[in-house]
């Protein structure tokens, strides 16, 4: 039987808070939060702000997988990768519910979410 | 109009080579390379090879977006991101050929690949 890792969720959201697009720093304290709320496990991570009045990118590495952000404030939009593996324990609801917490965190009524089994 | 990013290919690929399943390193040079010769912009990377026999996990972060990979060579499988943003350039045949490395790269036969437009 081939071999299937878990839930990887696919995020575009369309959000009118442009400060949230654009503080990087937020993120990473924000989405950290939840990675310790939910008791994954973290590698490590990379983030970057873009210069001037612009967007910021971030990764953050987990035993379970990856969770990902890029950001364009000029378009009022960001794309997010939640990607959890079953490996160590069944993990599909904590990525439904980590996406669900981004889209609030974003204030998004308006948003693509495509559910990627792997 | 909404914005669209640009072209994010998910694949789940099988794999009867062992090695390059396990060799986190060999990875790490042969996806530089990649990411060198298209000429895309590396922002930071974390890469960690699990303990024992076991495969590894790594995330490219970059200007144009992300290149992710998580293995599991005790199932001969392994996934992969590739997600690059048009916002520079128009980026969507480098994911295409990068993706198609990555495949041949793990001399796989059997694998899926969804092109996801973001």
């Amino acid at each position: 039987m081939n071999y299937k890792p878990g839930l990887h969720i696919l995020l575009g959201i369309h959000s009118e808070n442009a400060i949230k697009l654009k503080d990087e720093a937020a993120w990473m304290l924000f989405i950290e939060e939840q990675i310790s709320n939910f008791g994954l496990s973290q590698l490590g991570k990379v983030s970057h702000k873009f210069d001037g009045d612009a967007g910021y990118t971030a990764v953050h590495c987990l035993t379970e997988s990856h969770i990902s952000i890029h950001t364009w404030p000029e378009h009022n939009y960001c794309t997010c990768d939640v990607f959890l593996s079953n490996y160590q324990k069944y993990n599909n609801d904590v990525t439904k519910n980590i996406s669900a917490n981004i889209i609030a965190y974003f204030e998004s009524i308006n948003y693509e979410l495509k559910e990627h089994i792997r």
